[in-house]
Order: C-alpha cells, then structure tokens, then sequence
C-alpha cells in the first residue's frame, strides 16, 4: 500500500479563504470527491473508496432512476404547495402507506433540521408545555432551538430542555425509561411543564443503541402519560436502514405524536418531512399556519417518490437486514479476534464498533477510533466516528452494500486494526 | 372571457385527507399548475398564466441551462462539504464577488430560514446579547427562532424581540431611523442587550417600501454604533430582483454584518446562504461549528452557479430595472386614471400597488385587493397580496419578464380595477 499524499494546498487555501472556519473536513487527508456512483466515491486522482459512512445516498450515490425522475421534473415544473399538485399528495400517501394508521398527516421541510424544529414548535403549541427531554449526547440539527438541544454540537442546553444518560452500557437500555420517569419528576419538582421526549431512534451521536428492541417503550409510555407528546427523529435510523422496519420507531412497539425524517429521502436532494397523528397538526393550525417555500415543491417529491420506488423495487429494506446481519457477523467474528473491539451495535446497515484500548497501535479507544477511520481512509473504505468518547466506529453505508462490499470492509478493518498504518 | 371552473374536488379532498391543516392555497379557485417555461405556468387543463408573483424562478421556470447543470451534477456526485470540492468554492467566490469586500466569507444552507436562523445564532454568540430589532410586520422564516421574529406570521414576539414601525406613511422612511434608536434606548431601559437589527431591505411583508434610497442608513448606524450588528434578510430582494443593484442593502449604501439569501438563489432548488464579515464567523467558529448535510452539497452548489452565470449572459439585473421602470410608468399611469390606486411602490422587478376603495366595485382595500388577485387570475396573470392590511398588490416576476409581459399584467389590471369580474 503506498500513502496517498496528495497535494490540496491550493483547493485549502481557496477553502480557508471564502468559506466560514465554522467548516469541517473529513480524515487528516482531506478528500477531494469527484463523482459517485453506488457504494463507489471516485476522487481527484480516480482512486475508489468504498462508502460505508453516507447514509444520505440510501439507494446508491447518483442512482439513475432517482436521477432521471429529478430531470424529468426538473424540465417539466418546480413550484411550490399553494397550488394544487398530485406529487406531494402521492408522497404523502406512500409516506403514511410505511406508518402505523394513526399517523395520517404530512408537513413537509427542507432539512432534518428544518423538520425536527417544527415538531418542536408543534410540540409547543399542542401542548402548551415548554419542557423537552433528550439524550445527553444526542444531535438533533442545526437551528436555534436545535442547538439547545444537541448536546454532540459542544453549545449549553436550551431553556427547558432535560437531558437523560444515554442508554449505554450493560443496564443502559433497561435503565432509560426510569432515567426518563425521574426526569419527569424533576420537570414538576422545578415547574417546567412537558412539552415533548425527542429521541433519534438509533441513538446515532450517542454512540448507536439498537436493541433490545423494546427498550424505549416505557419512556415513551411515561412521556405520553404525563400528557408530552413523542417525537421520533427518523433523520438517520429512517428510510429501512435498520433492515426490518422503515422506521427506527417500529423495532421498539411504540406510536410516535410526530415522526421527522430527513438525510436519506431525496437521495440527497435537500427535502425532508414531518409526519403526525391529525389531531396533533390541526391544534397547531388553529393558532398558525406554516409555510416551507421549497418544502414538498414538485422536484423535490419526485425525486422522494423516486427514492421509495427503489427502495420497494430493489427490495433494500431487505438487503439491508440481509447484509447488515452478514457484517454484523463478521463484525463479531473480528471481535473476538481482536482485543481492540469493545463492542458490536446496531441493526440492519446502521453499526456501531466500539473501539477500546489496542495493544496492535497502542492507543487508547478514542485515539484508536481515530486512527482506524484514517487507516480505514487510506485502504479506501470510508467510515465515521461517533459516541460521547468518540470511541465508536460508525458504519452507514448506501443500503445496496452487497456481502462483497462487507467482506472488503472486514478485511480492511482487520489490517488496520493490526496496526499496521 | 369564460368562468373557469373546475372540479378539482378528488384532488382537494385527497389534499385535505393527507396533508396537515396548516397549509394553504393561492386563489377561490385554487390552480392546478402542470407545467411552466420562462414567465408562463400552465394549468391542468393546458390554459396559460403570465407569472407576475414567484421570485424563486428567477431566471424564468424551467431555464435549460440550469436544468442541464442540475442534471449533469446529479448524474455526476451529489455530497457535502465535509470533502473538498471545487464548486462551493467557486460559488463562494462569486456570491462575495457581488459584494462589498468587507463580507468575504459564506456559509451554505438550504432555505432562507436556515440562513436568518443561523444569522441569528451568529449574532447571539458573537455579541452575547439576546435582543432582536424587527420592522413590526415582517417576516424572516419558519423556525422556532424566526417565527417569533415575523410578526406577520401571526404568532407573538419572542423574548427579546422588539418590533419597530414598517417605514410606512410619508413619513415612514425619514423616521425609520428614530424609531430604531428609540427602540435601542428602550432595550437599554429594560436591561435587553442587543444582538442584531433584522431587516427585509425590501420590506415586503410590510407592504414593499423601497424608496428613498439610503433611509435604512440611519437604522443601522444607531445599532452598528451600540455594538449590534445588522443582518440584511436579502432572501426576497436578493438576485439582482430590484434592477439596480444585486443586493437590496447596496441600494441603501449600508454594510451589513450577515448578509442572508434564499429564495431564487437555485431557481427552485432548495439552496441558501449567509454572507458575513469573517471576523464574525470567525468569532462564532471559537465556540461552534456548523454542518449543514444538504447545504452547499454538489448539485445545489451546480444550480446556483447556473443561475448566478444565467444572471450575467442574460445582462437580467438591466432587465429588471429597464421592465420595471416600465412597469412602474404604466402602474403610476393607471393610477393617475383610477381612485383604486394609492400608491405605487418598488424597486425594479419588485412592486407593490396598493389598493384603496374602489368605486367601481364598491370594496375597500382589503377586500378589494382580494379581489383584484383573483380577478387577475382568471384573467391569466398570477399575483399576489402583502402589507399589514393586506391592501398591497404583490408584484415579484421573474426576471425575464418583457415590455410584452408588463402590458398584459396592465391591461388586464385595469380591466380588473374596471370592476367587471
């Protein structure tokens, strides 16, 4: 293997000089992507990587139905929801056609973001409450609001918001419904009345916390009972990544007030949505109403009906358990060779590796993360990091990853967790 | 002229059975848009209408060639801006081209919510203070933060939002300025420490007040000298719309701290952006950084530079002011001949017309502006209504907007204002 150094001294230098230093990159060699096509990312030099880490292009990078249904549309109209259009109402009815009955409206947003900061003004609204209960290192985007209540993102916690451990560790799932029931308590012992529980169902930024399935059930069975609502952030565990359920909210048996979903729904075209119980949306219509220029405008649907169709078409929810399970097992079989893997976590093509101390590298979990996501850089498989301690792999790729693909992964993963860089 | 009614009942009972209440349609009778090209939309039944109202298609629905750069790109890569890439760049580059040096770096998001809201986290961070300065009907977003900034919304200030008078009335632009420094002496009093003045330079939501140019100045030199800082809200002036300038705030010789736009900036395709001083962002960087998945991502960032290169060849900025002047000479002609017309207001291809009682339909502003939209509607020329009494004739084509264009949007305004429906 020969390094790849390359220089992107002028492509920096142009970087540091018209974009925000609010920027970052990834790998300590920066990667300049030229094109894309599947589980394939191409860059400058036409060196391939394997995408293991993207999870907005869930049918593949530049998949070309969803490519075609985008120009098509693009060619034919591009305007917005004040004037009566089949694509968003079509959208729509798929959308709910994935999810339990008495979810049966549909907003539509730009952005996870721009999706879950509604839920919050909704949840607001409906509930007259301002309190809102997360996880104690989750992301939940990047708005004002937000930002209060994204641990992950370094900022303070918002007014009224309430963090609760993640459910990490051995009693960590088992323990989250009472840390959410004593939250609660405190909530009223400090005069905060409950507005919403938000939870990104795959526990991505805190470190990925799948199973067991079932565990988040009597959190949401508190919340609800102290009259909050429950707000599944489907951004990242949406769309069949988890391999058995569209949504991350199924695997645990409970019935989300709103669901927000975002990343993967256009194949990365910007479009996003909020889906909710009617009752839920119509309170909120009764004071305001809302308004999302580009939100569901016609491109944006076509290219979400796009996306679904192949989703259904490849039968990826499918491949993702299929493959996902297949990874996970050679995940574990690495585990057990290797002193250096912690744990194995997740569902369907959403994992997580948790790094500890290597004797290979000798470096401690978060260092050792770190140098495995640029060793993994280097041998051409790209993959992520996340969890409080940064000590987490996180592996999330485009939901067509074959058993070939995941053999390349493994076998990279095993000789850089050798420590051979 | 035939009635032209349709059953549109299967559509809007589909609509209403899936789509939240909170949404809302243009017109009595609401369009079923199919297609557009250029200044025309067509509707379901293949009858045209001459677009006087969307900003977003700027460059004329449907342009080939930002269509064919969209479609390119997409086949090509579609992903952020956490790899390098020479597009985000590119367009950085020409977005601060069109401004003051002062502003020299941008961050990417994805609608122009995303841009104010991020330019008020900005403003919160670097200045530490909390308060906000707004014109008292406007409108600057949909998120959390923002709706309680946009007082035409509907819902109440948020906390420490102070709303100033639109500079409505004769003497509404000469008194804008005291009216922001009496507002600076109120915060003061009740312990608010300012963060930022937030101003539309167009003024839409407030009814579109434009001229005379530079009566912003004084605003922002009384915030800017008690260490607030100015964002300019360029999401609907923005691109070149007002015929003179790329920029509302350069018609007001002013220098903003953020500058945020939107709306047109992908002619269609959900792409925005803040504009600042680096300082600024740099000062925000120490504490925070900033990921947004979508913004800046390969084919907003391909879109967007069609449309800035379609702006240049097409010479649109002339255009807007040559079409609007024009406009403008056969509205104030029209006016000179009707009571119906109070005023006409604007800049280039940005003009309110505001209604006052008409005799010859015997209704009063509102009412009668309501009516007037309408009745353009089924005269085949698509409007809009705006202003605190909801009395102003919106008036925002696209830029490709002909001679041609402006005498049909003439003709059939006044056969409309003639009171004949």
């Amino acid at each position: 293997m020969t390094t790849h150094s390359l220089d992107h001294s002028g492509i920096l230098e142009r970087r540091a000089r018209v974009l925000s230093p609010t920027y970052r990159l990834f790998y300590e060699e920066p990667l300049q992507i030229v094109r894309a096509e599947g589980v394939w990312m191409y860059d400058a030099q036409g060196r391939r990587y394997l995408d293991a880490y993207n999870n907005v292009p869930v049918v593949g990078h530049c998949h070309p139905y969803v490519v075609e249904a985008l120009t098509r549309q693009a060619r034919t109209l591009n305007t917005h929801t004040r004037y009566l259009a089949e694509q968003p109402l079509e959208l729509a009815e798929q959308l709910l056609a994935t999810m339990p009955r008495e979810l049966g409206n549909v907003v539509y947003t730009c952005t996870g973001s721009e999706a879950n900061d509604l839920a919050v003004r909704v949840s607001k609204a409906v509930t007259g409450g301002t309190g809102f209960i997360i996880t104690d290192f989750s992301y939940h985007g990047v708005t004002d609001v937000l930002s209060g209540m994204s641990p992950e993102d370094g900022g303070p916690l918002g007014p009224g918001v309430y963090a609760v451990p993640s459910p990490a560790g051995a009693d960590g799932p088992a323990a989250f419904g009472e840390h959410v029931r004593e939250c609660l308590e405190r909530m009223r012992a400090e005069g905060v009345s409950l507005a919403a529980l938000l939870v990104d169902t795959i526990f991505s930024s805190d470190g990925v916390y799948a199973d067991p399935r079932g565990f988040l059930a009597e959190a949401v069975r508190h919340v609800q009972a102290a009259g909050g609502l429950f707000i599944a952030d489907e951004v990242q565990p949406g769309f069949g990544r988890l391999g058995e359920t569209m949504w991350g909210f199924q695997r645990h048996g409970v019935l989300p007030d709103l669901v927000t979903m975002g990343k993967p729904m256009g194949n990365g075209h910007p479009v996003a949505a909020v889906a909710a119980r009617p009752d839920v949306f119509a309170r909120f219509a009764r004071r305001r109403h809302y308004f999302n220029t580009y939100g569901g405008n016609s491109v944006s649907c076509a290219a979400a009906l796009a996306v679904l169709e192949v989703i259904r078409d490849q039968n990826l929810l499918e491949n993702a358990r299929r493959t996902g399970e297949y990874l996970r097992r050679g995940l574990d079989a690495l585990a057990a060779r290797t002193s250096a893997i912690a744990a194995v976590r997740g569902a369907g093509l959403f994992l997580g590796v948790e790094l500890r101390h290597n004797e290979a590298s000798g470096l401690a979990g978060a260092a050792e993360t770190k140098r495995v996501v640029n060793g993994m850089c280097r041998r051409g498989v790209l993959l992520g990091s996340t969890g409080r301690h940064g000590d987490v792999l996180k592996i999330r790729s485009p939901l067509t990853f074959e058993t070939q693909h995941a053999d390349l992964l493994l076998e990279a993963l095993e000789q850089t967790l050798g420590g051979k860089d």
